[in-house]
């Protein structure tokens, strides 16, 4: 009789567990009508107003004018009248400056170092400030539509790990980056190179990591580096297929000081290069102000990425990225926030600063066009996205990563591409109504 | 016995009379406590952590450490926690502009103009329209803490004045503008010379004015209006003491044009000056990019305000106003949105932009020092509240426009002049919980 009942269990188990995974399957798979407007290519804008954006297991199927025959019985979306845009991707913020935002920003870099930033991130030793600031943080970034990002912590490794859990508790794909700094550092931020290289190790191994939240090695800059733990960076880059991270040649001085701290090679660029941190893996250099052709050229063929952070550009007076120059030489361009040296989580407001900025360049550079619209979206989205993989876009086997935005009922009767102008340009966290990571709606606090 | 009723009716009505006078007399006077912020000169941060606002008829009587004796028995309103900024004021601003916010700004000048801006002014001469979208604007303002502006309409009079009524209606500050053009616009929105002084004049006695809310003459700009109305509106300002705002050097074309329209004056202040709408009354001119230091030292002379529109600067490509030498000659620098050139009413977003493109200058110009963020915050509020008499900040004497401001709980232990820096760089309208004009709270739809 026991058994009977344990077997009757077992196969009503069986039973829920089909139900159950047909059923997730089944909400995996949905069509979802609205003004959609995506950019398949640097520049080009793709809309299609009413249209029909199909996802299949967390992946897009396909964007269409009229929605095919297949798809007529599937689950449907209703959002006729709002925009169906792809998330946006971050490629360079520092979450643990998340509290610092717009503090000092009258200061000098060294000076915003040391009185803001250091102090801060000093407090991330502590697990329950980290638990409290990092759980911000990642509901900031849901909020503002941000679904994927490369993000750096601390060198404090329970703290990186603890943002990476938080990233994934609130659905968001990232790479993470806990932070190496064993020279030229504040004492109580300055690692060993053997406990950095270790913590590090044991941090790309931690029990933390998921399909779309995964480690990236994140040296913080050359400077604060010792070749020694470069040389390991590198090494452990290529045994474990990891990714990297970093800023370069943000500022003057600061390339002038890598010239002096690395007296051999000299030139900023070629420092990473020399210890396999410059494309050997998938690689995200911050910034690039100051680059040569050359070294632009270089960089376009090892495959880097430059992430322009427009609104730190112009924070911390350090001049402004040639994005067009950048882009004439085929380089994948990302966009980044920079919070806390840029002050927005909100990429609408990188992207319209992107294009500002830009302007500024060809006001002085008229050769460097300045970036239009779609273009600048492209970078936050699919250019940046191509960092995840097929992420940014929605072309079929995309992730489908999107958000549903409304518009103000004034401006119902604009064309869909004036009311993606007005939600870009004027927008706010609060417009965007939902959002989608692979496919799945992403919860809100 | 109906006299005797009569006779105790209008008794009871003058006791009520009374008695309602003395209460709103009453909550004339209060005293605010909360962390004050306020900058009495240019760069100047006067910071009162827990301090008193004392309020007396509309009037601040004083900003205190510590609450005078005499006020004791005042009625308190207790903000502690929160800030006390003085209201913000955008000196250059379209509100025909407000519903074409953020579209086409990847266009020229010129194609911007003809696409957005004129089929938009259009608009206006449908008084519903009107009333519609001034009734937005207006309440757009007042939850963005502008408290005093100065504002253009269109051609269209009635338009205008119903644009004063809003304003007036929601409790705002402002001086409102009929615009002038009657040469070289489109057909509709051209004007006939007698036709648009008639209009002007009709306008500037409507029955719409009140101590907040103003008229002042808006020539649109010199291109735009013949010599004989430039003539004509030069006489009005002198015989009715009337204000003046229009544009002045914002793009090299449009110099030159001048140059070509005016060929006896040719200089460009020097056509507003000949016809005397440049400093004889109160005078704004916005822009004021490309200019001389003979013309800014003659500007200062004759007591005209340059407006800094940092935004449009930067999405019109127009240049960068070089506002340190204007400060540095002691003019009286006033910033403004110049929406829909600029895509922002809130003025934390316009302070923000003044100092970055003021860094902007300041890597090409080194003797041109960026803007801080206590040279910033005066100019939108005492420097360009002294436009409206003694507006714009705590010293006794002054209108008591100002906003109370919360702060991120996160955020509670930071300084004051922290979470200042926090709201200017990162806060939002919504962080404003209370606006005063005058001493009187505004209504918010």
């Amino acid at each position: 009789m026991k058994w009977h009942i344990k077997g009757g269990l077992f196969v009503l188990w069986v039973c829920w567990l089909a139900l159950a995974s047909a059923a997730f399957a089944a909400s995996r798979n949905y069509v979802v009508q609205g003004d959609i407007v995506y950019t398949p290519a640097c520049g080009e804008a793709k809309i299609l107003p009413q249209g029909y954006l199909v996802v299949k297991e967390g992946k897009v199927q396909g964007a269409y004018d009229k929605l095919p025959k297949d798809y007529e019985g599937w689950k449907k979306q209703d959002c006729r009248g709002k925009l169906i845009l792809p998330g946006f991707c971050d490629l360079h913020v520092h979450a643990a400056q998340y509290r610092q935002i717009g503090l000092g920003m009258d200061e000098a870099l060294l000076e915003w170092l040391e009185k803001y930033t250091f102090p801060e991130e000093r407090k991330f030793s502590d697990t329950a400030y980290a638990e409290r600031v990092y759980g911000d943080f990642a509901a900031e970034l849901a909020k503002c539509g941000t679904t994927r990002s490369a993000v750096y912590g601390t060198i404090h490794r329970q703290g990186a790990e603890i943002l990476a859990r938080k990233l994934t508790e609130r659905g968001l794909g990232a790479y993470v980056g806990k932070v190496n700094m064993d020279r030229n550092a504040p004492d109580y931020l300055c690692e060993t190179s053997a406990g950095s290289l270790a913590e590090t190790e044991r941090f790309v191994k931690a029990p933390v990591w998921t399909d779309l939240v995964r480690p990236i090695l994140t040296p913080r800059f050359a400077p604060s580096v010792t070749p020694e733990l470069l040389q390991d960076l590198g090494a452990l880059a290529k045994r474990e297929n990891l990714p990297v991270q970093t800023h370069l040649s943000e500022n003057k001085a600061e390339i002038q000081w890598v010239a002096e701290l690395f007296p051999k090679i000299r030139e900023y660029p070629k420092v990473y290069e020399h210890f396999g941190l410059y494309g050997d893996t998938p690689t995200l250099m911050a910034h690039c102000i100051h680059m040569s052709e050359a070294q632009i050229k270089e960089m376009v063929s090892r495959g880097v990425y430059p992430v322009f952070c427009p609104e730190s550009n112009l924070n911390l007076t350090s001049g402004i990225m040639p994005v067009r120059k950048f882009l004439q030489a085929g380089a994948k361009v990302a966009l980044g926030s920079d919070v806390g040296a840029g002050h927005d989580l909100f990429m609408p407001h990188v992207i319209v600063r992107a294009i500002q900025v830009s302007k500024v360049r060809a006001m002085d550079y008229p050769e460097e066009k300045a970036l239009t619209l779609p273009e600048a979206f492209y970078l936050a989205t699919k250019g940046g996205g191509s960092f995840f993989g097929k992420v940014g876009s929605f072309e079929p086997d995309y992730d489908a990563d999107f958000l549903v935005v409304k518009t103000p009922k004034a401006l119902a009767e604009r064309s869909v591409q004036e009311r993606w102008q007005h939600f870009i340009y004027h927008g706010t966290p609060e417009d965007i109504t939902a959002r989608y990571v692979a496919g799945k709606q992403l919860r809100l606090p």
